[in-house]
């Protein structure tokens, strides 16, 4: 089933999700297509978190902004409803989850403000494409992620450190994986960080702070790249009446190709 | 003078300047800096405005958005001073050029927002370290702009065609100039694009709307960037009550370093 789902399109796989016939997390999906990360806001907070997104770019890449009250995301995906079309979302209020939900429809009120924010996903097919290895894939786990002591540049109430995941890649191989994601500065764009994880507050690659630990093998060197947890967490940070988010991994399929992201 | 000063800092440069030592136009000075120009806004409409530079960043680079009330650039420029370190400011009441001051501290109010936007000198100076001719430099003119039929993506009030600059490149190294520009895109990027005018509704390269027209040499192509001038145009057509500008070629000489703006 797997290889004919990822050759479906984008608006196809919206369809069964929103359908409910797929309920799981999203990789591989669609697979040419950029998936997003989501955020809902109410609109007294939306400029504070676009200035935030705007000023810390490499953890907040923005693919959409919604209208206020709108459930369209009119420019990444005109087709779909942001509140039925990721598989699983987590509404907190007050910075507590208080609940993972399919379908956010009872929840919608309109000064609600959607941002689509974009994900690695669409770099490590770049990866993939050039040989390098994607190693949480090869293990079939979800990729590694830690808090580092980078700090992220505040805007209003919303501050906090950067997120990063991690890959192991063969030595021979990092200068290619900053080459190939740099292409992609609207996913995350070049890594952060290459090599020694203290360097960057990490005390032990075998403990991530989400996610799971992935085998780094002889010869391999960590490389690190801003991920789109930080958002959430910066979010989650500042404790507003009402945030929901898509659950990890439960992404939406925009109209995007991947490749259309490319800068060069 | 002329070469003392493009060695001088950022900091120099501005000094002067809020001194009313330096009045004119601000292409050269502190040479290897990245220059902003400048839109300032009621904090209503911040929101829409720094939306549309998300939706449009290719004519809108945003460098850095200043706190309501606060006139310090604190990611671009924390010594400076938005309301006197630009040579010559404009000052629009509901659409209308009512002024031009070099000093706009008189008009400045507590939820005023300034957004700084990036300015193709940044990749004219990667262009010449290249030896790509830069035409209106060679014939001391302001650089050509053009409207186009390119419409921007709107967001709230904000909407319009894309205005772009246009520099005459031998064919030869058409590419070169994309593939340099394109790792700049905090100051337009890559072309918008290359050759035939028509292709994006310029009738005439000899009639610019905005600068001056410059020679066009036997086996020289054009090639059109999208241009800072675009959010300019864009909110004097929302006709907002009030908006304040920096004078055409009179920008704020920030202390990033041009090369620190390339993504690769």
């Amino acid at each position: 089933m797997k290889p004919l789902m990822s050759a479906m399109s984008p608006h196809e796989v919206r369809q069964l999700i929103r359908k409910g016939q797929i309920t799981g997390p999203t990789a591989g999906l669609a697979a040419s297509y950029a998936q997003a990360n989501l955020v809902i806001l109410k609109k007294e907070s939306a400029f504070d978190f676009l200035l935030f997104c705007q000023r810390n770019q490499k953890p907040c890449p923005v693919l959409d902004v919604t209208e206020a009250g709108s459930p369209v995301p009119a420019i990444a995906a005109p087709g779909a409803d942001i509140r039925t079309d990721f598989p699983k979302y987590r509404i907190y209020q007050h910075g507590v989850l208080t609940e993972e939900a399919a379908d956010i429809t009872p929840y919608w009120k309109d000064d609600f403000v959607g941002f689509l924010i974009g994900c690695s996903f669409s770099f490590e097919q770049a990866l993939i494409n050039h040989q390098i290895p994607v190693r949480h894939i090869e293990e079939g786990l979800n990729v590694p992620m830690y808090k580092t002591d980078i700090d992220c540049v505040p805007a209003g109430p919303f501050s906090g450190k950067m997120v990063v995941s991690m890959r192991p890649v063969p030595e021979r191989q990092a200068v290619r994986a900053a080459q190939v994601t740099s292409r992609f500065p609207a996913v995350h764009g070049g890594p952060v960080h290459i090599g020694n994880p203290k360097g960057i507050g990490i005390s032990d690659l075998d403990k991530p702070d989400f996610g799971d630990a992935v085998t780094v093998r002889e010869g391999e060197v960590p490389v690190f790249w801003a991920c789109g947890v930080t958002p959430q967490a910066v979010v989650m940070e500042a404790k507003p009446d009402i945030v929901i988010t898509h659950s990890p991994g439960h992404m939406l399929i925009t109209d995007i190709q991947n490749e259309s992201l490319a800068i060069l």
